[in-house]
């Protein structure tokens, strides 16, 4: 009900991370519900493949999010040092109903201090870079998205479409994010099996 | 070998139905390959759900494609009358390597002829809409994507990551698209099975 949630961009963020569940919040949402596009500055932020993003509101003018989502992408090598996004991302979850990543967004999660205690994953190729950074965390490689309180991790890029469609299930109930699942048609078929 | 993929975008298409394949081709792209983002005119293009994107190439400085993909979306309704759009891909599409379309990005390439004596798909919700303006063509409504000649369509939204991955293998090899599939951890679970 007048949910606000957030994408939070940087440069160098992975397109696919994000705009997989943005494509499913912004389909999924309702009863006033919203997804807005949040990144630190004003003007066209480029993804790690080269795509120009104009965010809808900067840090400054963001408004209380309930749902946070952090990409991943090489960019999170710099953000997680970036002591701006750490103290948004810290101020946001503080009040939010859920803190998420998608792939190495995990890293910036564990960078502000969100990931302490808890359990998560991050992208397979990761897993040992991301323990030099927080040797005490418990991570998953098995899980698609690990849940641990209120803080959803999730695995490697296209990983954040199935943990969208579950948070779905958590904001409003299963049999939406099944509607949304197929909306979407997200029967996926893989071609060139092993 | 330095191919260009130009993925076409238009106010109000669907996000994930490009963003899906970006994120596959992007990775993908090697021996001087590349992918750029094209629209009718500069300045930001506005997606179904509202993502603000900046392209790299208007119509007229697009240079020649060696692979064109048109995504669906509510816009396709009104770019399918777009006379300036279909002529664009008409002239592309001619010496295009392959021309493809994800979700109701068929009715574009429908309504420009390039579907003419065709087998096709597009969302599941349209079959019915497509064929009143298409009384011919020959759908396919349990593929994930169709390929008749260098045409190929995708059902709805998502299948474009499937459709992506066969692409790549046709461009290079299975065992790229399989590296590619990985690289995205595209090994999909989605929750909240019926």
């Amino acid at each position: 009900m007048n949910r606000t949630i957030g994408i939070v961009i940087f440069d160098d963020a992975e397109e696919l991370d994000w705009v997989g569940p943005f494509e499913v919040l912004t389909n999924a949402c309702k009863d006033g519900d919203r997804v807005v596009v949040v990144a630190e500055s004003e003007g066209p932020v480029r993804g790690a493949k080269g795509l120009r993003v104009l965010p809808d509101h900067t840090f400054d003018d963001c408004p209380p999010l309930d749902v946070v989502l952090v990409p991943g992408g090489i960019g999170t090598r710099k953000e997680m040092h970036n002591e701006v996004l750490r103290s948004f991302l810290l101020a946001q979850a503080e009040r939010a109903e859920w803190t998420t990543s998608v792939c190495t967004g995990a890293f910036v999660l564990s960078a502000a201090g969100l990931l302490k205690g808890k359990r998560a994953t991050t992208h397979w190729l990761t897993f040992d870079e991301l323990r030099t950074h927080d040797p005490d965390l418990e991570l998953d490689p098995d899980a698609r998205w690990v849940v641990d309180g209120n803080v959803v991790t999730a695995a490697g890029v296209s990983a954040g479409i199935d943990m969208a469609l579950w948070l779905v299930g958590q904001l409003y109930d299963p049999d939406h994010a099944r509607l949304i699942q197929k909306y979407i048609q997200y029967d996926p078929a893989p071609p060139y099996q092993d």
